[in-house]
């Protein structure tokens, strides 16, 4: 299953003078049609993010080079509930009005046009608005910045992914979520 | 946007004796509970099979080797209306009853648990119910493949392709989709 996430990326969101930024592993593209490029991202309900991407509609996806493992810590290990994550953080915005980060490897600003629910998670269909990535560059997958990061931050993250799964695993509960479209 | 896209699978369904297999290359994890793995994928109205997946609620997902080639021209460069793609192929069942390939790379059998329109595609959510993947062999990426067919095939998908994409655009219209979940 580790084979099926996708490349890192940071989501970011604002609604109403409220920013935040966290990491993401489930994006998949969701088109064919070259000028309508479309995204599928997954966002648990939990995360902060949630509320700001289901209100606002629209969020941003800064994907990550290999050389920013810092920003994983500092957006994918605490939430926005807790601290400004922004804060400090240089952005800009282009279509949407989600925060796009610069010094990444590439963004795609996107708007929200459908959402499935998923139980502990929201499954958000999205237009991809405007975009940049570099050509030249690979993205950093999961499974290499586990290799790459201090072997602390794997025990760190360990600790909130085992909290995270208790949750998800209530919040799936059994199958068949509202509403199916026959 | 090509990064985005997943490895290539043969997905199976049947419904009431008809069977079909078809090509997907949207395919995403969507789950953290490690023993209630789930997938999320997109299948084009327009397939045969999303007929078979929509009623039975099922699907498997049959990833190919770097050696199946063969596989991408047979199952996914004609239509399951035109031919039984599956007379011939050897498969068994599992769970669900989809026809789970033999000499894969692996396969995730899989029943759907949600279901949303995004115009021109379903994305269906999806329980993997049993499944196994060869751990030390890596899966073929439709960027690989395009490389690896002969010149003549590329030309061929590139004409399907085309069609393909003119119908998309049709369906995708305008945005906003029944139902958005508030």
């Amino acid at each position: 299953m580790g084979r099926l996430w996708s490349p890192l990326a940071a989501v970011t969101s604002r609604w109403q003078g409220r920013a935040n930024a966290q990491i993401a592993v489930a994006i998949s593209a969701a088109s064919i049609v070259p000028d309508r490029p479309r995204v599928l991202v997954q966002i648990y309900k939990e995360n902060y993010s949630h509320d700001l991407i289901h209100r606002s509609r629209a969020f941003a996806l800064n994907f990550l080079r290999k050389d920013q493992l810092q920003l994983i810590r500092d957006f994918g290990f605490v939430s926005g509930g807790d601290r400004d994550k922004l804060d400090g953080v240089e952005y800009t915005e282009k279509v949407t009005g989600s925060p796009v980060l610069k010094d990444c490897l590439g963004y795609l600003d996107c708007r929200v046009v459908n959402g499935m629910d998923g139980g502990d998670m929201t499954c958000f269909l999205a237009e991809v608005l405007d975009g940049y990535v570099n050509p030249d560059q690979e993205p950093l997958t999961w499974r290499e910045a586990r290799r790459l990061i201090p072997p602390e931050w794997n025990e760190e993250w360990s600790v909130k992914i085992g909290a995270n799964i208790a949750v998800s695993r209530e919040q799936m509960g059994d199958i068949d979520y509202t509403p199916w479209i026959p």
